[in-house]
């Protein structure tokens, strides 16, 4: 099977229009009426909420799979195509959640999915929607791991892996609201829980579990048995280091590119690595600033985002940043190399599956 | 086993302590901090917002269970004690997420658990972890009814009516959600939406998942063959007239006996079947009276209250439906009762699970 990223998107959209058919079945004796047209409106959601992705977790799921799969073995490619959507799925359940905690405007983009929603209905009746949508797609996607799974070898521990993902990424979002509560000055204490609140609501269903699961479906014997240290050694760094990268972007590119307004992280008084890093090396007047701007002001303007902006750049928070992800990716980079060549991988299937993982900070 | 609401309160906590323990390990490398304190603070309200129901839809599942069990059969009783939690479970994580849609104050008696968590934080950051909270609720119910299948006859099929449980009260909340937008002048469609709405929202998970699940879990070799057709026909009847007594309850009882304020649903401008009746009885006046407090006014005081419980009294549309909840419960009586005699079920058994199914309107 190809490793694309059309492949996925367009199983993916199989997937979730095969499931609203199934869902339907439960109003078919319901008159033509508004809900019929409500219930379209969230299809419809569905189905655009889950476009226009990287797949960067679907393929590096599949690439790891055939990666470490033995020369004997033959994996069944649909099922570890619809494993890799799972995962898929899963992210957008829960960034339709994301943008109803933090009511975002957009996402990829385009409006976030209760905004949309609520463009047909009213602001209550949207968020509404969007939170069953978030549901249905979170049960979606468990569905679809269960079925997949079966038919892939491991199949018992690929499931408890998945339902164990959507556990981190919840605990990981309650850990990102409760950063709202800690004190800023306290900078140790910060970077620690951020570092923890990156792993387990980033890290854990976009690099940690890819891998994980990927090398359960590998079938590869010994591997399979380390699973766990392997994917975790990787994953961390790696998802971590995409974390940072993706604040990065948010100060240092134009909102053409991230379909996301430009200092959105600053703008909403985000905790991030990288406001610790600039409390950590900033001047004490800077410092100060950062302070007043984050823990004393409730709304953050264009004027305070330039101010902010300077400041972490002055600091030296980004260069330090910089280097950071380099740092990671170094080392998770050499994490696969190890591994693979403990266990006579290919260099080519090793390659492939570095590059796979450069992708995510690139 | 016994069958006791204490035994399903006892053994859910302890499942809902056990699931936070696993979870604190996602976070055991956080310094104590204010982040330790907010992910406790959620413990404590999984803990709770799981306590004081009246648990019939895990002693309907078990008792369906031992029912329909052949003499010669022995089930895992603690197993089935789990599956049973889980359905529960399920209805915690539902609750919290309807509350947060409907933005309610109270559950049970008790602050809703948005406005709970909200106390302690923010109005923003309670909803936050109330999402999360729903969320980790909804994913363990899901693993808690994948392990205990595991131990149960028909463990596939008990495990996918589960998922499907789960995605059928969301299509119904979706619904709910949706019967808003609908015209109330076309009296027949708002009825036939509302039953509709009815048998997805509440009827799902209360009555006909529990006798399904019940009945697949019991090893009954011709019984499971005709599962779904015998949970539908008598759990379509008993969750319908459920939900139908429970809309009767927030009419004539007062607010000590339900937790909740009288007239709630009114307040809220709820589609119930009750409204719907009520404008198909009622004298063109106070129709018209009904269409006005419904359509064209955005919030109903005390008054309203009154005046709208006086036209359902009038209209006979209260006593059509006490009389509709007789007529359910008669014929989800009857159909037990043939079931079980077709089936050579003993007396005491087959009234056993008629007095448990009569618990849901009385």
């Amino acid at each position: 099977m190809t490793l694309s990223r059309e492949t996925v998107e367009h199983r993916l959209e199989e997937i979730i229009r095969q499931a609203w058919h199934t869902h339907a079945l439960y109003f078919s004796h319901t008159p033509r009426s508004s809900v019929e047209e409500v219930l379209n409106l969230v299809k419809e959601q569905a189905v655009s909420s889950n476009q226009g992705g990287k797949r960067l977790r679907a393929l590096t799921l599949m690439q790891t799979a055939y990666t470490f799969c033995p020369e004997e073995v033959r994996i069944d490619d649909s099922a570890l195509l619809d494993l890799a959507c799972a995962i898929e799925i899963f992210q957008t359940a829960a960034l339709i959640h994301d943008d109803i905690m933090d009511d975002a405007d957009t996402r990829r983009g385009a409006p976030s999915a209760h905004k949309a929603l609520a463009v047909q209905t009213s602001a209550s009746q949207g968020q509404g929607l969007a939170l069953m949508l978030g549901d249905l797609l979170a049960t979606l996607s468990i569905r679809v791991a269960f079925t997949a799974s079966h038919k892939l070898s491991n199949s018992d521990e690929i499931f408890r892996t998945f339902l164990a993902m959507h556990d981190q990424v919840e605990i990981g979002q309650i850990m990102d609201v409760s950063m709202e509560t800690i004190e800023l000055t306290d900078t140790d204490a910060i970077e620690s829980s951020i570092w923890a609140t990156y792993i387990n609501k980033t890290a854990s269903y976009t690099t940690i579990a890819p891998l994980l699961i990927g090398i359960l479906a590998s079938s590869h014997p010994q591997i399979s048995q380390n699973a766990q240290s392997f994917a975790q050694s990787v994953g961390n760094d790696l998802g971590v280091a995409f974390q940072i990268h993706d604040d990065l972007i948010d100060i240092l590119s134009d909102s053409q590119t991230t379909g996301k307004p430009v200092g959105g992280d600053i703008r909403e008084g985000k905790r991030t690595l990288l406001l610790a890093r600039a409390l950590q090396l900033a001047s004490p007047h800077d410092r100060d600033t950062l302070l007043v701007k984050f823990e004393h002001t409730a709304h953050r303007d264009k004027e305070d985002v330039e101010i902010i902006r300077t400041i972490f750049h002055r600091s030296g928070a980004i260069d330090s940043l910089i280097d950071e992800v380099d740092k990671l990716w170094q080392r998770a980079a050499h994490a696969v190399l190890t591994t693979c060549m403990m266990h006579d991988i290919s260099p080519e299937k090793t390659q492939a599956l570095i590059t796979m993982c450069s992708h995510f900070i690139n």
